[in-house]
């Protein structure tokens, strides 16, 4: 077993991007930065620590000098001196050990020389451009409400079911998952069914509510918008998300929306205008042949036409002007505190166009200047790190680095129907790996990301895109899944229904009605479980805002440790039995009875939870009856 | 031993970006390119295979189709569409076995999700910036001389020693590593003394020369430059460069010259104009502080001024203007082939500017005006892969994916004196890693260029920048050494005087001049086997423009397949004695006596050589006697 190898990685020296390893999250420009590593003395003996940056296209190396240890602790400090000299500005550790050089990145610890990519980085923002990312945002926990299906108030009665639609009874009907009626299926929940139901919403623990697309369109999930300057009737109109919102901030609970950036509906006024004539001047926004006959249109369906943003009159109307679609609604009366951008990752990216970064700097300039503590949060389905490199999107809508390897690791015997559970897998079959697997996965995934954007990824079991967790993950998985979203760096991000257990086999299949009517549909009612974690996380430094260490990755059990001055946060999720001994001082140099349960998963359902025995310098912990999940609270970290 | 480590290599799917995987190397945006994987039968059953491409930002999935195999050899090959979407477009392979998808990727073959940093790519060139890098480069085999240290014709001792140079004597100064009077050490070699050499150089296969810089400077090695528009009188003026690149044209040796990018000398004209006055026209060509008394310097050598790629007239005067730096030596009277770009990874580079990409374009652009098929390689110190993606620099002077490892593979029992042998090294120690680690690493560094661009990147054992491989390898391992320049994918670029077993410390230590006359100087006389490697290299359309399929990578040992269709070829290099049984069938369907052996290190010096048997189905590959490497030539590869 190598010592660079998931196996040892409790022996591994450590460094994170939280204030326990670095001084100055937000550096400017010339600054410089302070950055610690931490080496177990288990590691053996330490030639020298040097740290790499790159200056200008050219490695760099500073001697790192040791600064503390002791008895008590089982490791040594090291520190250097970091010298922000370009806008992100990549760093990581040689550490000599037995005659060969040794390499801590994001991603891991190596004794073989390693690519950039990996590298630690801080950002020096460009502050015309970017405000440093609120502490709020990382510290959010996020509810999704998809409004066809999340609640209908008297009101919605009171509309006609518009002519696209296919009306449909909130707890009869059965939700297509595919069919030429899945867009078109029309349940009718409104804006007011929402401000009626926060007092749910913010029981689960939940900061942040965010509203898939409220503009007037076509279909179901309205991201065809007709038009981005008003409130769907059928949802209340703009006088039902004023009060949606105010009623939200009365009980300190923020509200984003939904932007796509990438494309409109066909039913736009500015793609109609641009279809009549090629003369129209919005005929630029979009991408036309040239005959003027056939358009771009995303992923090739016709009704959502592409945005081309080399247009500098679309950038004006759609980011610049005082009442453009991203200024507008952060405004009063709307007042929202951010958006999630949808299709973040094809925004501005068309054959040889590649307008991305830039579309994503300008909308983060005006937020710099509209609303500077809003959020900023953008999809992207594929590999998203190089999207995310500080003055663009604060933090990604992902898959690839939680929820997808999650799902493999947690997967039940549910194989899809003939159909990929959500995007950028191939089709037809699930996947199953262990807990080495799963970490290696999710250290590779968010090792290119800056740690403040990092912490401000999503973490989501599921979405209104994917099929639902309960879906695919085992019996008793989806509560384990929870706790880790709930406990590791990111935001945690539940899709309404998650609570009730639900199911669904691909995205439109999970856009369920929530079952507050009939209670048979519920599948299994996990709001206490939400509702815990929320409250443990919230009240929680280390959770909030602390480093992670991992200390463990078996097959069936993953063991990390959150750090922070103030406190650390021990967590165990296991998705079958298990027993792990560790070195106790590896975990924590705390004595036993300093060790506070704060949350567990199957305690909360009386089946038994995890035990922990200490013994002798070594601690043991152990599980039986299956999946389950448990979080400790331990003293902070001392550092030099 | 899972199957997607390495050691298990020879059962891994094969992709490359030769003929024999790729149907167009250069396909036009738009364009749909043919791309082949090979799956060997030893690996399972497979249940689908599906090419992965990244659209715009999305991920796209085509399923491959089965398209051939044979009783005779034993793999199937699959096949799919690749539609070039986007100038880099990636791909990789998804291949479902046992339950799980599988990636191929530039980097290796995983069992869990991966990034994309390593996917295989294709570039559709923007034809307005950039020709299809011609054969002849990748083909290349180059020669590095000093100019200083390389041949003192009779002419030279007409020059009187310039005032800020120390005269030393050609056989008997000792070349210093490390003091105030390295710059300075004035050996006096000139143009004239390489024109008198060229038998020499084409007899180690040499098919491009490459001179350092040849501009007036106050230095020896006129990095410096104070004048980038006529050649050092010291080195016998303009005329001798003409008499030089005509007598190397004549006999069919291409010349390319070296340029700065990055900064002038302090004695240039515009320097000392921009320093003079903040007024001068020159003064934006430089990065000057408000008080224009302090300047940027690369590395913060004072003598060396970096350049303001932000300013117009720079690039007017450096690239676009007809008599610029770039352009006026590619024409005649000079006729230079191409030219190595200095310091490519800091240009245009600075706190927040990064114009590198653009100043590289803009380079590849005047040569498409000028010259459009000229080479054009840079340095680059650093992990390379980002700035070389295809209208750049066509390939990479670069030391991390082929230099760095096989130095510390090879690595004998000298330390550093105290310092890196060379740039971006930790300082103080020299590495040792064996053959496993060389090929993780070596995968890993160039799984980030695209092919027609991996295959124009330099494979030195050392440059005027480094130590020289008989200081740093251990002995006989400089040998294996050139076995690997001249075989594996690259450009094999030698050193002046490593054919003479030279040595020397660091980079300034090995320009020590070449021992024409004093021969007990001569550290190993290597000539024959460069010569014979650089024959067999220049017939060999497999060693020339085949893929590379690796076999076996042991401590000792590693080996590998070139494989086009007209030919084979197979190499071995052993660091020390091995012996390795191999599935014949996976080294080659051929037949045993199709086997034919064209060049082995060992043999030459009458040692013993690598030994081959074939018994049953089974290779056997064994050498004795230690350091050792041996190239056999075998049939060409079917394909659907």
């Amino acid at each position: 077993m190598s010592i660079t190898s998931l196996q040892s990685i409790a022996r591994w020296p450590h460094h994170d991007g939280s204030a326990l390893c670095v001084s100055n999250a937000f550096p400017e420009l010339g600054e410089k930065v302070t950055v610690r590593l931490r080496v177990p003395r288990s590691l053996g003996e330490v030639d020298g620590v040097w740290l790499r940056s790159v200056r200008d296209g050219e490695p760099h190396y500073d001697a790192a000098a040791p600064v503390g240890g002791s008895d008590v602790v089982p490791w040594d400090w090291y520190s250097a001196e970091l010298s922000v000299i370009n806008p992100v500005q990549r760093y990581r550790w040689a550490i000599r050990l037995g005659g060969r050089t040794h390499w801590l990145n994001a991603a891991g610890f190596f004794n073989r020389d390693v690519r950039d990519d990996h590298d630690f980085r801080v950002v020096a923002l460009d502050r015309t451009v970017a405000d440093p990312t609120p502490d709020w945002v990382h510290q959010s926990a996020m509810y999704q409400v998809f409004p066809d299906r999340f609640a209908r108030s008297e009101q919605a009665d009171l509309h006609p079911t518009p002519e696209w639609a296919i009306a449909c009874d909130w707890d009869t009907s059965e939700v297509f998952g595919r069919s030429p009626e899945t867009p078109y299926q029309f349940f009718g929940g409104d804006l007011p069914g929402i401000t009626e139901k926060l007092d749910h919403i913010q029981g689960l623990g939940a900061t942040v509510l965010y509203l898939t697309p409220m503009f007037p369109a076509r279909s179901n999930h309205r991201y065809d918008a007709s038009d981005f300057s008003g409130v769907d009737p059928l949802l209340g109109g703009d006088s039902a998300l004023v009060e949606l919102v105010e009623a939200a901030h009365a009980r300190g609970l923020r509200v984003i929306g939904d932007l796509t950036t990438n494309h409109s509906g066909d039913a736009h006024e500015w793609f109609r205008a641009a279809r009549a004539s090629a003369a129209a001047p919005e005929a630029e926004y979009y991408y036309f042949d040239e005959d003027h006959k056939n358009y771009v249109a995303w992923l090739g369906v016709d009704s959502l036409p592409k945005f081309n943003w080399n247009s500098q009159k679309l950038r004006e109307r759609f980011v610049l002007d005082d009442d453009s679609m991203v200024a507008r609604w952060l405004k009063p009366p709307f007042n929202f505190d951010g958006w999630r951008i949808d299709v973040g990752n094809m925004t501005g990216r068309q054959g040889r166009d590649d307008l991305n970064h830039e579309v994503a700097a300008l909308i983060r300039r005006r937020l710099h200047e509209v609303k500077p503590d809003a959020m900023l949060l953008a999809e992207s389905t594929c590999d998203a790190a190089a999207d995310f490199q500080g003055d663009t999107w604060q933090g990604a809508m992902t898959y690839t680095n939680f929820t997808r390897p999650l799902w493999h690791w947690l997967a039940g015997d549910h194989e899809p129907a003939g159909e990929p559970w959500f995007f950028g897998v191939p089709p037809e079959r699930a996947e199953r790996i262990d807990g080495e697997d799963f970490l290696a996965t999710h250290l590779d995934f968010v090792s290119g990301f800056p740690w403040t954007v990092r912490r401000c990824n999503m973490n989501a079991l599921d979405t209104h895109d994917t099929a639902r967790a309960a879906h695919v993950m085992r019996p008793g998985g989806q509560a384990v899944g929870v706790a880790l979203q709930y406990t590791m760096p990111g935001i945690p991000m539940v899709f309404m229904g998650d609570e009730f257990g639900l199911t669904g086999w691909n995205g439109e299949a999970s856009r369920t009605p929530m079952p507050w009517n009939d209670r048979s549909r519920i599948g299994e009612d996990l709001r206490g479980l939400y509702g815990e974690l929320g409250r443990v996380r919230s009240q929680s430094p280390a959770l909030l805002d602390g480093g992670i260490r991992w200390v463990h990755a078996g097959s069936d059990v993953l063991i990390f440790v959150r750090e922070h001055a103030d406190e650390s946060a021990l967590v165990v999720a296991a998705r079958d039995d298990f027993e792990v001994t560790l070195d106790a001082a590896v975990v924590s140099p705390a004595s036993p009875d300093e060790w506070r349960l704060a949350a567990t998963v199957q305690d909360r359902a009386g089946q038994g939870g995890v035990v922990v025995e200490h013994d002798d310098g070594a601690v043991t912990l152990r599980g039986r009856g299956g999946p389950d999940a448990a979080v400790w609270l331990l003293p902070g970290v001392e550092h030099p």
